[in-house]
């Protein structure tokens, strides 16, 4: 292709050399935007008519349907559908899209039309005129590159969409979420082998129990972890089924016969992922089951941690009248009036990403339970609460791994003095003596303030060498660290 | 073992034929229970002190537990710590428990202990004094077997209550949910084959869309809920893993070697579910991770029913001033006073138990991640939770099955009249004639009340034989269940 | 009247005298009923069609529906639309189901139609079968007595269940909630009273904090619970307006004009509550918003529980390895395997209560919002849920109260250990000294195991005697429960 | 004051002079913060070690807590606990702030400190360096004018960040929330008087039911949203109750006597609302009850604007499939495929708001029940999630309210058919005829395809004159917008 070639791509940077606003047009008529903008009608109409909170539609959406809009234009032009040099124009707009040099540009809030169409024509509009642009047309021309005709051929949002979403999605789980928890898991696993053979009280109902080794009550919290996330992972094949080729209602119409498997081996090919078209089309734009079920999975992390960040902040309480057997980092001063007070506020985050996760969680189900007849048009609210849990949680986990788990210590004094004390030891003479006297004696123990030893021998009739060999804390923790 | 033998098993029938009450003791000392119950000293604290409410603790933990102290006593006796006469007496106290037989006897509440420790200890005191009976001993006498030295022998509450609620759950999955849940979507499925071939009208956003086969409409929900189903089978492994073993902290301490491997293999030997030892006791104990996402899958299937069967009530909605494209079967007067009024009250209550569900699984969730330290005591509030989800959406799966899908039938007339009037098979001109064209064909046939046709003609710069070959919704729709 | 009348009413007990089944008929046809049961056709066709469950529509409806249908039987007859005679035997009857003797014949489950007429139909075949039998007409005949035409009189199922629903939940609130959540204040403030002047260490973030004594700490838990009950208080207004009298739609077709005013005046002379006609019968069938407030405020009340359960038995934890503060009672052993264990059930019982409490709000909050026109078609599921969490929560106040609270005690030598070793109250010497310099102080003691006093003469520039006359706990606490 | 005093305020304006780095202290040392900021050490640490998520904590409170510092100033002074200079600086600081000019000086995360303590010192950093600049201090010396000894004088974070709380919660409720939600029944309002006379069918359980009028129905959203604000209205008293003064634990330890009082008193004068002192601090500091009351509250107003909008966007469905009364403005175009489509995207936006909304209450209600002993440490998720809902209430109240319920309009046409087509009328003959021959004459009609008036006068008995008295629409619906 000559450079005089009327479809040869310009080489143009990024960027609209005007002041003041432009005119658009869309179906309902035209519309002022701003000149500098690469926005077109319907993004404008949207911008007006749903300023609604704070919330903007994330922009890992608008990445994840820059891969789409560049694979549809590629199998759109490889199946001659599309002239090629529109489709170079298109995907040469959409890999600066994915490389987010349009940030500015897609302004649009998350309250929106519930199919995310708004969403779709921001992208569609902002790519035609880039590619118009690239091509030497006019910004606003809608020529040589349409926003419906060339960006959304094939298309609908009703199909699209959803499959941004499940991009956005696996990019959220594999670029932040499972790193970032799989790396506190890994810290964690780190200290349950270093503390394996510190034996320590057990508690059960908040009560003195039975001994365990530190490094055993870690490594329970080491597999909450890893099976949240292996639960997170086997959401993955479902995500990796895409909508797109169901057009307007799952049948396909306006797209050309094989549209679906090409469009899905496409973006597969781009992303590395195996991707593939959804089996049933109508239910994969009807509903959003698979999102659904993933963000129940994300608050399955959710719950996971947050049992973690109570035990640690439970067992670091005092340092002088609470439990006190772990000493987390002092990061900051822990109070405005209170000198000298460190509080474990890593832990304080996460409790409260994790609740936040647990409540969008609840603003998701109801939501997926929402859909009517060939649309789920709750689909802005369910991809922001995802993507905003996937962050909100992987962050937590950065910072609490970095900046408390990483750090933490123990307090052998305290944990020492408090296996000593506990009466719970007496549960080791039961195959001995039974239950009901064993019983006996701790209730003496207690009652006559006695050490354990003093009770079994004074009321459980055992001497005490027998005490000594049966009661003896390293040996009742068994060994290894996964129990019994 | 001959007839004198103190060891043998005596023919006794179940009951105790006493009136009043007996006196049992536990280690607080002496308490009366009511002389013709099998439950000791601690049932009855339990029920003195726990009277909240109308829930009692779920018959099936304690079938389930029945199942845990026959393995236990097969076991424990296998290797030599329990004498074979006792295991005798056990277990067939253990099999009249597994059948249902004392179920009077199991009266305990929902909210008690949040280990289930009072259950626990109910199932162990029952079966102490049967087996006691049945070996001649007097009940209460807790001889010769002893409700904890030998009932709970190498076992904890701690440990065993969350292996009776896993064996509980599979049973109330494979039980009702899962095949009453897969006979209704075998039922759609049919109904989709059924209707393969017929248009409709599309909706999205409520509104008229391009056309759809009723039958593909109806492959969404089969596929919905086939999804939902794999999703919940896809929790199994993690309920297969049993924390017995674990005893009071997860150390396994007072059991012997080997006991949980071998109770884990029991237990899949006696109800042929491969059942295996929980790989880490302390996350299985002081967790219920797997039965949060057990009931998020559950919950997963009730977002699908709940779009289902609102579908099916708006579809229905009329007779005359609604959609009316669907005809429920009429089961009963549905007004006290309009006279010949029906309405779709199966999808009513399906959506009444889809809100219950999703409402409980956030119980569940919350719960689930209030464990502190070697324990989650919130486990009678989530087995609760999750039986009475499975069986009242089993229930509502069979009721809606029966009594409305099964009979539901078309309004052909109805169906066809709205797919011909809806203007949005203008779709179909858009890659003839472009978006914004066939936008303005739609917006003037709707001002003028015109057909689509006429409009067509008349603005779009068509003629009426090319409009007739596009536009035709038996192709529209594309062929086969699954879309494009 | 003399006995020859054929108006007079029969002195006949309760019951039917009969075996097997009879036949009873409605607009959709005949069904066989059995025979000893007053229900009619719809009653059977709904046990038939909705066995969902074991969640049966709550007595107290029933006992709430009974009023409302003597009410109407009162102002019908009086307004000259009931022959006094029928009124007389509806009126009869209406006081037997008050009295709970017709429970039994009151089957019907929670899940059914979303608009309570089953149940509405239910207590209209009961009063219409025993009102004609007391008249000495034939069961199953409907004469003299009708369920529809009489006992249903200028009423629907859409005005007048959710009246029923707010007399019920006054009664639930006014018989269960309010009593024993205010006697469980009392006793916390009988505490409060008690503890007034003992000082012990202040938490927060788990952490040392300063002073403050125990009785203020539970000042707070009583006027949390006071102001939660408060609230619901404040709820009663909205309940005591009555939809009935709006009947199908809120016009008030087939109602005489004034029934309105009358029904809810008449109720209101009935219970002694001042119950009055909803000043928009639209809303008033439409929604249930009314309920879904006074859920929220029940919620409240939980979420106040909860903390202070919470409270409990961390204060309680130990007895040598916790915190220790509180002994609380025992009642029961605590464990299977442990001898001597005691743990804070109660306390595990009211947290477990709360957390099912705000899972049931979150579905009658989602419930509420699923209104269609001019219906809210969700109602059996809010009255369950509704009347399901006063019971829970009312019975959870008492064992609580009666079981815990009002038997918890001090362990003075614990508070006064820790109150001695917190090393925050160098905060009393901040203004003395300021922030900083306090605030080395407090890490110099932490890091060298000092006595605050010893650091604060070595590192604060404070000699012994001012010391002692700043850091004095029992003036660091100021006085009176309320606080600052 | 002469110019020369040292205590006189320079006439500075905003802004520190400075790039790169400078070097603040706190009491665990030193850091280095950017030049250009008026934050110190502790806002550093914060903003290092809490990155999380995208959610920064709202501006908002930070007006809200530059009243609380003012008041605080204001109320020392005048006691004699700060000296007039200091004061004078501080509240000329504290007034830039409420004006927003330090908004870029308030960078920390919502996720941070349970107490938000971080967000505290953040306030008192910025004010104690403005106010020593502004006294001729050099910014990072906290001289003369400290964060702790001055700005945080007689304070905790304890105490004085519920207080920010309380106002902020109620400037965004008078601000925002009550204003719009206010105005959006108001023009509902004027729609229902508008269309007081125009009879359209009811619907009950979707189905076609008697008639009402298009503003009776309407009359019922009204009515539901002004109880809904009328709720929120009760939360304010409780808001209105500040915990300033109760310092660390609610004992007031640091503070003067009065001081609680004073700075209540001072903060009503300054924002001319009836703030009080909270009648027992420990609650107040250790609950957030109020706010949770008050986020319910919110919550119903959710459950009343998401009923309206769902029958509003039924009612619109069509246009020609559905069932079209309604014509809602056009505000955009609705698809990005199927042109002249036109959807109810207002309404799926305040659906969307709707739902996230009661589930963010869920996440408050949890967090309001996680309290432990004198502090609830959840209060930035608490605090966020209120903000965020009243914005996105208020917001969609208002999008809704211009954009769909102003240019809403009746299909006349369509609701006139529909009314004629009901079977429902038949209601109207059971004073005359009885429900079950009335009931027979629905079943005929449909049966056979005839007009009510046709079944009614061949299957009940009934001449045409009698029907046409009977069965009048307009005077089937009554009188007047509240109903019967």
């Amino acid at each position: 292709m000559t450079e005089a070639s009327p479809h040869a791509l310009r080489n143009l940077p990024i960027g609209i050399a005007a002041t003041g606003t432009r005119t658009e047009h869309d179906s309902m008529g035209s519309i002022e935007v701003p000149a500098d903008r690469y926005w077109g009608a319907q993004t404008q109409r949207s911008l007006k008519h749903f300023a609604i909170g704070a919330d903007r539609m994330p922009l890992a959406v608008y990445r994840a349907y820059a891969i789409v809009k560049k694979a549809a234009a590629m199998v759109n032009a490889e199946a001659g559908h599309l002239p090629a040099w529109k489709a170079a124009a298109i995907i040469r707009a959409a890999d600066e899209a994915i490389n987010g040099e349009f940030d500015d540009h897609f302004p649009l809030f998350v309250y929106q039309t519930g199919s995310g169409t708004q969403s779709n024509m921001n992208i569609n509009e902002v790519l035609a005129n880039r590619a118009s642009q690239l091509l030497g047309g006019a910004i606003g021309s809608k020529a040589p590159v349409h926003p419906n005709d060339d960006l959304n051929l094939a298309q609908s949002s009703n199909d699209t969409f959803p499959t941004a979403m499940h991009i956005a999605t696996i990019d959220a789980l594999d670029g932040q979420l499972l790193p970032n928890a799989t790396a506190l898991a890994a810290v964690i696993d780190a200290k349950a082998q270093a503390w394996l053979d510190i034996p320590k009280t057990g508690r059960t109902h908040l009560q003195d129990a039975v001994p365990l080794t530190v490094g055993q009550e870690w490594s329970g919290y080491a597999h909450q972890l890893r099976t949240a996330l292996a639960r997170i992972d086997a959401c993955k094949p479902e995500l990796y089924q895409l909508a797109a080729g169901g057009t307007a209602v799952g049948t396909g119409i306006t797209a050309w016969p094989g549209f679906s498997a090409a469009i899905a081996g496409q973006i597969a090919s781009l992303t590395g992922e195996p991707y593939v078209t959804a089996p049933n089309k109508f239910a994969a734009q009807a509903s959003l089951d698979g999102l659904v079920a993933t963000m129940a999975a994300i608050r399955g992390l959710a719950v996971a941690c947050l049992k973690v960040a109570n035990d640690m902040r439970w067992l670091a309480s005092g340092p002088r009248c609470g439990i006190g057997e772990l000493i987390l980092p002092e990061n900051e001063p822990g109070s405005s009036i209170m000198p000298g007070k460190v509080n474990p506020t890593q832990c304080e985050a996460m409790v409260m990403v994790c609740i936040q996760v647990i409540g969008d969680d609840n603003a998701v189900a109801f939501a997926g339970s929402q859909g009517n007849f060939e649309l789920n048009a709750m689909r802005p609210l369910i991809i922001n609460n995802i993507l905003r849990a996937c962050r909100n949680l992987a962050d937590a986990c950065a910072t609490l791994n970095r900046f408390s788990v990483a750090g933490t210590t123990l307090n052998r004094a305290r944990i020492d003095d408090q296996l000593g004390r506990s009466l719970m030891l007496v549960t080791a003479l039961t195959p001995e003596i039974g239950y009901d006297r064993a019983a006996a004696v701790a209730h003496h123990a207690e009652a006559e303030n006695l050490t354990l030893r003093e009770a079994a021998i004074a009321y459980g009739g055992i001497d005490g060498a027998t005490f000594d060999r049966i009661v003896d804390p390293a040996r009742l923790v068994g060994t290894g660290l996964s129990g019994a």
